[in-house]
């Protein structure tokens, strides 16, 4: 039995309603598709990436930069309080198969950067515009790049 | 929804029939429990437990040392890849609520040492003597001990 | 005594003879002004603000990827082999009070990304076009800026 | 060029009167010997050995802990803010070519298992009683004896 792929969703811990909506669609096709949702495990587009793809009964993990699991979102199968503070990004990307960042600040970019430093694909949605990242027209788009 | 308990359960990556068979009942205990087994992963120990848990319908989480999954055991809700090689033992101890020992060697006792260290409860079966280890009489008696 | 100021030069490992110049001369300018010089301790830019800061009776420290000590350039007071790989670009942040960046690629940019998430001043040099970067004119305004 | 040999002197951050005089004189004798002291930056036998090894005229580094630098012991040519929390253990261990163990609690005993998974030499002053750990008879032959 081959493993799953893990692709990482990443973005901004608050999102309005339009960067949610998507995060959950993209999180919601990962799952249909059989892929492991990572991300950083609180809120916004974490979580509702989180919430999309365990609606669809998919696995979700959540790496924390907290030493507990007090902030974790409802929708993860498993929250891992790593401690590291925002030195947990980089293990979300190592992990990852593939990253999709949507939308976001800083904490994104680090994520964003370091994934093309190490040689992993990055799509972006509405996210920063840096030379390397494939720009993906909408949620589905996002999902089948990643998944390539 | 109260989250579930995190129980690490440390051992060496080869172990003989006799301590495999406890690292097995003991991750079937932790899942019939309710606990998310947090192991590192890899063979020995880390694999019976998790074989164990999962068996009996359990999550199980390993954090692999490596940069990719392929050495990940096949009992695994999630494998995550940490790239961190040893560095990743303090990550196990530190998502965990306890720590539950089976024999094991320095990479064990490193992991004994840091939970002690971050005030982590210990637990150990056929493990090192270290002052501050409860020792636990059986698997029963450890899953009991580590749950407290 | 106050403890001297920390001061991180980022860039790419390999670099031309102006990116060198420049980054030896902006060694040169914290060293005199009494900062140390944190660097990622390999070639390029790293080397040469190492060389231009120990030429002026600087202290330089290098935070090695490697297990090893083996590729530290020859110009730091202090080699340190962290073995995190690319996770290391996180620690020369962390313990920078500002960051100078000089020219470089997706590395640097995980570095400034990261510097701008946990608030530490970015002062840019030919380098990544982020917003909260401070572009500097030259080597003097960005020793000065980043010692402000 | 070869570069110095570093060489870890863990133990607890409050030391009585011996064993901080015996962590000063190893700190001493590691300077004069030509050795790099990398310790954890803080007190007790970190700050002991850090003193010893500059007033030899030696390097010492420091790895802290802490985001800052506040906590860093007066006796370091660099100490570096980690942010790792307890985690910067096993960079102290990983960058040592051998480590010397003096006393100490839980934090030394993880940095001697550490050091022992990862196959690095340990000599133990009045430390923990692990097998693999060389016990030295004084601090001149744990010097001797970490050099080798």
């Amino acid at each position: 039995v081959a493993s799953p792929p893990h692709i990482a969703v990443v973005g901004a811990s608050t999102a309005d309603a339009d960067v949610d909506a998507t995060a959950e669609e993209v999180g919601r096709l990962l799952a249909e598709a059989g892929a492991v949702v990572v991300c950083g495990g609180l809120g916004g587009v974490m979580e509702a990436a989180a919430r999309g793809a365990q609606d669809a009964g998919g696995t979700t993990v959540g790496l924390l930069p907290d030493d507990d699991r007090a902030r974790a979102n409802p929708y993860l199968t498993v929250a891992v309080a790593t401690g590291l503070g925002e030195v947990r990004n980089t293990l979300i990307v190592r992990d990852a198969d593939a990253v999709i960042a949507i939308a976001g600040e800083y904490g994104t970019l680090s994520e964003i950067a370091f994934a093309l430093r190490i040689g992993k694909p990055v799509v972006g949605l509405g996210s920063w515009d840096i030379e390397g990242v494939e720009t993906a027209s909408d949620a589905a788009d996002a999902v089948e790049r990643a998944l390539r």
